[in-house]
């Protein structure tokens, strides 16, 4: 494929990878015995729970923020996201000591808001609809010449997230298969461009939820060749709600091998093996990788026919114990005590 | 200090790491900055929640068995436990495909005693006091011959434990204190016996819960100079409510520099920052040498004035998650639809 087909290629890949290199910290690839035995075939991890933030995000913000000239850059960056990105984003622009202007819906659980702020982010609060999101985007920026970087249709978040494969292929160089878990694109986009570049049998394959209502918008754009209009999954992966973008769709269309849906239990029974088994703290999100290789779907798949060394990314680990009161059940007297003195 | 004077030695916890070091994970060391920034220093965590079977206590089974002859060996091992040392005793004795009697009192949650099984122990069940506890595993001696191996107080455990400060020491050379989670006392005494061995000047401080009936049995024994009698210790740190034997305490009272109490809430703050920040999966035992280094007591502790580099033993990843319903809160409509399927 020659380069400029896309929105980003390899040679941007690896110059991210030089880029970002000191800021972002270098994942360790860890195994299960126990896991291995379940799928019948060697399960490698890319344990992204561990990037900072907690997030694969980190890689594609600050390749974001550190391509940009020195005169753009002192306007600083903005973009609208309640979840990983802004607070990615945010870090990200503190390491360059710019501002980061991110816009978060007022129904934004407030410990994402708390992660954003520590992190030097400036948060601007609008509606909870895109309209509003996107029209608080466009005031800051006209207002601050702060530049756009979205969550993941834009190259220089493609190519940050694409430096996962270089590592892991590294860390692992014959593995047979990627899972990605997919949402807007961006991470798988930017791993198939690396990894079919550094070896062009290998297999690129989408994990992605149904969701409760069906909609895996992902796996019948596949099938149909068009990006068919769905709703938006409702599912407790709650990272992958996206839907992908005019730059990500060409590069899933012709670059990924297949996608694997996957049901809301199986998200939960593979979050329940990483967190229990390898006792790694993992999201809904981050568990979908791992929940495809384990369903039916799996084998059902042509594009993992004879694939028995698996690469899985463990995509983020920014779980809510908090919101379901998980720490307080530990501490019942505690807390009745509290409250009795308060 | 004389070889002899302890149920072991820097020399015998030497030949356990050779013992058992192909079958044991040698476990990574993580930090956070994070955590550094709350400690005000440098803190060095040895994740033993990746050693198998989720706890450190695999290192002293591994090794009370491996040292066994091949005579002694064939009639099996035996133990009474509900915990991690049952896991890890069943574990090790499969490797070396000799039988693991395991007496367990009937009150065990089902899901410690599914780990037995699975490690392939026979379980035996017998009542929850430690009369029928000691009684059941007599009987099993004399019937089958089977070696008892008790959980700390015996000195092929503590030489297995003590190699984890042997790599520790290795990975991170300089550190000026080791913080170790104190129950029977395992642990603390080969890690002591190691780590002063190898470093003269290096501290070694216990953590322990006081509990809610405050019941701190090594933070007194260690004022008074002998086992002052305490009630078990009441604590979610349900994996350290042991008391020190014969063979630990002599450890303990001549090697251990400082003792530092914590509270409940101070476990449980713990343990939120490290599932939090880490992304580390740990059960309540497990996070109070975070839980020490944290408290109001570490300041006050003469032990660790000026000590910049702290080494924390992880100890333990098996926080039972299901008992508590964490697992069902993801999918209550799937579980509500089980029921009224089933």
């Amino acid at each position: 494929m020659e380069n400029g087909k896309y929105a980003t290629s390899y040679e941007e890949i690896k110059a991210a990878a030089a880029r970002i290199g000191s800021f972002i910290n270098r994942t360790p690839v860890q195994t299960c015995s126990t896991i291995d035995k379940l799928a019948g075939r060697s399960v490698f991890f890319k344990c992204e729970t561990f990037q900072k933030t907690g997030a694969f995000k980190f890689r594609g913000a600050c390749n974001s923020v550190f391509s940009l000239s020195d005169e753009d850059a002192k306007r600083g960056v903005v973009t609208h996201s309640s979840g990983n990105h802004a607070a990615a984003l945010a870090l990200a622009a503190k390491l360059r000591g710019i501002p980061a202007h991110i816009v978060v819906p007022r129904t934004t659980p407030q410990c994402k808001v708390d992660a954003v702020i520590e992190y030097g982010g400036e948060v601007h609060f609008c509606e909870p609809t895109m309209e509003a999101r996107e029209a608080a985007c466009a005031e800051l920026q006209a207002r601050t010449g702060a530049v756009l970087v979205p969550p993941y249709n834009y190259g220089p978040v493609m190519a940050g997230q694409g430096t996962i494969a270089i590592e892991f292929l590294q860390q692992v160089p014959d593995l047979d298969v990627l899972v990605v878990p997919i949402s807007g694109g961006g991470m798988i986009s930017g791993m198939a461009l690396a990894a079919k570049a550094i070896n062009p049998g290998i297999k690129v394959v989408a994990a992605e939820p149904a969701g409760s209502n069906r909609s895996p918008d992902v796996a019948l754009a596949k099938i149909a060749g068009w990006l068919v209009p769905c709703a938006r999954t409702e599912t407790i992966a709650d990272g992958l709600q996206g839907r992908m973008g005019d730059l990500t769709w060409p590069v899933v269309r012709d670059l990924v091998d297949g996608v694997v849906v996957v049901d809301e239990a199986e998200i939960v029974g593979a979050m329940r093996l990483i967190m229990e088994r390898m006792k790694l703290v993992v999201e809904p999100s981050g568990a979908v990788g791992l929940a495809a290789v384990l369903s039916p779907g799996w084998g059902a798949s042509a594009a993992t026919r004879g694939c028995q060394r698996v690469g899985v990314v463990l995509c983020g680990g920014n779980l809510d114990l908090q919101t379901r009161g998980f720490w307080d059940m530990w501490l019942p007297s505690a807390v009745q005590g509290d409250q009795k003195e308060n």
